[in-house]
């Protein structure tokens, strides 16, 4: 029936897998195919060349498992990163999110996901064995978990802070949790701000730390 | 600095090529990237194919310049379809929104866009000396012009008008413009509602039509 819509077994491909994108619907993905081929040959090309190759040719960090372009990524070679502090992220994305707030001078450890036995997904299909690897070789003074403030993410810092604890020399912190910068109290969900009122802390304390 | 930031060049190429469709920018196609980069290879291979092929490989029939598998299209090879009479469209997508009202026999030509000298697009680089031709050939009775209500689209409407003036036999009809089915009176804007009370119809014709 759409086949036939789309008169064309390509449109019909095309339209298909772009609709598989998240956020894409069958009217979005045709409104791109459209698209793609109205604009230059070269141009559409590059992109499915670009998607094949980033698929296809991307290489990770051996050391953190962050997107690289060589053996260990530029952040875990860096002289400048203070290599006794990692951070423990859920994904590329986030420690390009850690990046850009320029605060931070560690370096990074990518898990690939957070615990979800709902998706299917355990601890052993994450990169858990691999950070308990690191602090074992050691060098490790400090662990952040810096994971998604979810249930999932809070079940991972768990199982993580519990295969760290045999190492009685490791500080495992996570990131502070509170009312946002620029947030109302009126508009700040119940469960935060009852958390920042038991976790507040001192006054002074924020005049050092901006 | 950005190739800096995504530590990839892979990353950065696929970024630039996804933030260039429409409505996408680099956020989402950031966003986009790492999706391709989770799911199976074989699913984000596929896309970058179908784009390729599609811009590559379609085809367009050579009558009507609708998107064709083959030399001519479905619609226009169809002896069930009325070839004298020929809808003119912008392009491929209204070919499509015609055929889902399931409400027109005829068949197509498809102008590939409507003139608009701001974007440089005169009336050479549009298909109208081929709708001319077509209707030279014979065998048309009926040219219903079915560009968008906008000025470019009332500017194509005249042109093409004034093109086909010389066959005096030939009808040349335009889509109905007036309030939409289902709107109120009260947010139509005054320009639709001012001309649908000067080209009022029979209220007994609308039994005859539905």
């Amino acid at each position: 029936m759409l086949q036939e819509e789309f008169a064309s077994r390509l449109l019909e491909s095309a339209v298909t897998e772009l609709s598989r994108l998240p956020g894409v619907g069958r009217k979005t993905a045709l409104r791109l195919a459209l698209h793609l081929l109205r604009r230059d040959e070269a141009q559409s090309v590059a992109l499915g060349e670009a998607i094949i190759d980033l698929r296809r040719n991307i290489r990770y960090c051996t050391r953190c498992h962050n997107i690289s372009e060589t053996e260990t990524c530029a952040i875990c070679s860096s002289p400048s990163r203070t290599a006794s502090t990692v951070c423990v992220v859920e994904n590329v994305s986030d420690v390009m999110a850690v990046e850009r707030t320029r605060q931070y001078q560690g370096v990074y450890h990518v898990l690939g996901g957070v615990i979800s036995p709902m998706d299917g997904i355990g601890p052993d299909t994450l990169e858990i064995d691999s950070l308990v690897e690191r602090v074992e070789q050691g060098g490790i003074d400090e662990v952040i978990l810096a994971l998604p403030a979810t249930m999932e993410g809070d079940t991972t810092n768990f199982y993580i802070f519990r295969k760290l604890a045999p190492f009685t020399d490791l500080k495992i912190t996570q990131l502070a949790r509170g009312v946002a910068v620029g947030n109302e109290l009126e508009y700040t969900d119940e469960i935060t701000l009852g958390r920042s009122i038991l976790h507040r802390t001192l006054f002074s304390d924020s005049f050092n730390k901006r």
